[in-house]
């Protein structure tokens, strides 16, 4: 039977994800069920998209995830379930979706439209898990709802080329549990700008001039302990996603901090390459 | 196989929910186990019994719900294992049974009286998953224990009518992760006091004059944008439990704060409803 | 199918976990994953040990612990998988499986060399996903990789007797969710010196003159309610895991404080007990 995941903005201290689950086995006895993030600052679809997105391809094809963000179902919000990369999404029509597959063109969507909905405050148990469940039994997404062609597009921060292709401007798009700050650089883009040429990363007053592809490629091992760049030190690498990472190399936001409170660096503040 | 359920005061640091999951699949390896909270304040015992309240009724019927706060057995807290409502609860006497079913007469309660019991400081792994593990094995409350009729009592906090009938004293039970304040005013009471009049609902020094279903049911989609009420306004509603609630459009308490922090309501603070 | 067990320092806000989780269903559909912690202190070796060492034995002979701390290969910190106590672990050599298994020597220890590995900053997923994957399906450790013996060896904080054996000093080595001060003075310790003679606790200030074994031992329940001592109170007891534990009983640290606030107690202060 397929996955489904769930991420939320619900938090883990509220009955809201224990009532979910719940409802869930009620449905489907042997539903598999597993939680992404319910962590989601409330209401952020851009965070919501980024780590739906960095997680949801390591599912097995056929998955099905709820997004359960701003889900109440207005004139402006539909509630809808898509089929894009082979995995299924149930979320309402934020543009959450459109920022988690950015590139690729969803396969089918539909605006849900199920028997006898309940109309209340908590749609994500009252709706997305009968969806979830139809489409875990097997059950197809024309079943649930009508084509929808009116899929919300949130503009994406993306980053901006000047001085002929000599500077890319990017921004930073998330803080993660070690304080590391993730930009919108990716390695094709730096690969595709860079020519050959030497470089400049400036985060505000910081400047970086090499961009490794692990945290620990910071530590030249030929040194004695002693003498090696390591613990507390500044590095930005290619991360897992490969993106352009800021990290403090073993950091810790409640004892030493992070490279986001130690560069100052916060959601949206500007990163920049510059090639000479 | 019945799903365990865990709902305790554990945190999700340390080791204790690894090691009662551990101790659970040991005894039965096919054991399907749901986390309801691991973040109930410490000792807390109105608040486990809010979150449990909400949550354990998702679940099908036969569930088994591990209650673990304040658990350790004394001569006034007994450990006890109950059929109500179609559920079992495993708990000490604290009170908590009372307040999650208050309504409902349990079919069966008995103090819990195993073999060989470990008598330490962790009788939540060392005697409550003995139990859910006896039940969800389809055991019987009588082979775990005597009948037991001497079930704590917790006063709860009821709304109080004065003013023959002209208003409703309610307070304050739970804020949530949003920061939402929900009251312990039910919407049939308020109906039932209602009889057609208008009302004024107080908090400290907010006057609301309408209650909604929904907390979009702020928006008026007949306007333009600009001229909405929406994120970042206060409203009132009858929540997914159809209680009264207090909540601010789109709020997030580490940004731009919630209903609790922008009313400067608490836990216990009276709400009050007037009738004219 | 043997369980996987995940304790790493991602925090449960990030995509890291859910990534981590879909990677192994990816593998293996009917897997079988419970979460220790992922809210270990970034890069704290100690504390994830701690939590380890009084999780893992909980759970089923056979079964494998992912464990994922600073989790980089490097020449010093090599992939490892052992087979210790009926249990697998799979980690990097950091130190943190002798300090889990201070007192029992692995029947097996391997350097992780699997075929192709992927060399970037996520190992926990491109590594040892793989690895336990192959011990899930009942693959050896053999196939594996070679056999290691260069198992890095962390200092414990053990206690160390002093005055011809009058007097014990230990430290503190955790802080648990209710502020309980968890200390490195076990009771098989403790009863080997005492030898009949009263003691004496000391911590900073405080002197302590009787042990507990439970918490609720604190409560003399001959004397009427307003005459015990109870909530607020402050006692040491053997925890369950037999060590000697500073607490407040009915703790909060939100509220009331527990005992590592109300004390003024930190990690590795230092704890006495004197015999006279």
């Amino acid at each position: 039977m397929a996955i489904i995941t769930l991420t939320t903005d619900f938090g883990l201290k509220d009955h809201f994800v224990g009532a979910l689950k719940g409802s869930i086995y009620k449905e489907l006895t042997n539903a598999k069920i597993v939680d992404i993030s319910h962590e989601i600052s409330p209401f952020n679809i851009h965070q919501c998209a980024y780590i739906v997105k960095n997680a949801y391809k390591n599912f097995p094809e056929g998955t099905i995830h709820i997004v359960g963000l701003d889900a109440e179902p207005t004139p402006e919000n539909q509630h809808i379930a898509i089929l894009v990369d082979g995995h299924y999404f149930i979320t309402a029509n934020t543009g959450v979706v459109g920022l988690i597959t950015s590139e690729i063109n969803p396969e089918k969507v539909v605006q849900i439209n199920i028997p006898n909905p309940e109309n209340g405050s908590f749609p994500v148990m009252d709706v997305f898990v009968k969806v979830a469940c139809h489409l875990a039994r097997g059950g197809t997404l024309e079943v649930i709802g009508r084509p929808f062609n009116g899929l919300t597009e949130l503009k994406e921060y993306s980053p901006i080329i000047t001085d002929n292709g000599k500077k890319i401007v990017g921004s930073v798009v998330y803080i993660d549990n070690y304080g590391n700050v993730v930009t919108n650089i990716h390695k094709n883009l730096f690969d595709a700008y860079r020519k050959g040429r030497s470089f400049e990363l400036n985060a505000r007053t910081t400047t970086i001039r090499e961009i490794y592809n692990r945290y620990s490629d910071i530590i030249n091992f030929d040194l004695e302990k002693a003498n090696r760049r390591g613990a507390g030190d500044l590095l930005a690498l290619f991360n897992s996603m490969n993106y352009i990472e800021l990290a403090i190399y073993k950091s810790d936001l409640n004892t030493v901090g992070g490279a986001s409170t130690l560069l100052g660096l916060d959601y949206r503040d500007t990163i920049t390459i510059s090639f000479t």
